[in-house]
């Protein structure tokens, strides 16, 4: 394990030709992995400075502070960066469901396959 | 819960503009996210039809049969679809060392935030 001054962490993030990064939530208390969204630097930062999950939303173009409309706001309760740098994995406590559908996560479905 | 068949859940994915989707893989026994990698359709179809992990290398843009040099498999135990089809989630039985680092996830950095 890391463990990285925030600067350091930034500067180590591998953003792609977009300028942006994929972020996993995992629910800190069940290990269920929630979702994936994206960020920019400026959610990043905003993310570790506020201590909740801001995204940067690609259909509006914009930053998402997580729950801000619906409430349902996910506090970080850890950060991990990728060996490469390329991904953000983030454990949160997540107040509602994670998912606009309602569900609480927003993988639910699945299909079978050969074992 | 939706089970979908193969086709359908194949049909449902919804591949970026160079044809790939996130593939997060979780273990299955500890819960722990190991890695993000990429998959394209046809490793997406081969990672169902042979229940492993099978991923498109970006880098070396080729299919990329996870542990085929290593060893480190990743045998499939579920796989997930998110509600808007940008993204999968693999839970898999893990062999050796997920992290081509030899650490047993690829997220081993981390830093401190606002709580």
């Amino acid at each position: 394990m890391t463990d990285m001054t925030q600067d350091d962490f930034i500067a180590a993030v591998s953003f792609n030709a977009d300028g942006l990064v994929p972020a996993i939530a995992q629910d800190a208390e069940d290990g269920r992995v929630l979702m994936l969204a994206w960020m920019n630097a400026e959610s990043l930062k905003r993310t570790l400075a506020e201590g909740r999950a801001v995204y940067w939303s690609r259909s509006r173009q914009a930053l998402w502070r997580k729950g801000d409309e619906s409430g349902h706001i996910q506090r970080l309760a850890e950060i991990w960066l990728d060996c490469d740098g390329d991904t953000v994995l983030m454990k949160v406590h997540q107040t509602g469901p994670a998912c606009h559908t309602g569900t609480p996560t927003c993988f639910f479905r699945t299909t079978r396959h050969a074992l």
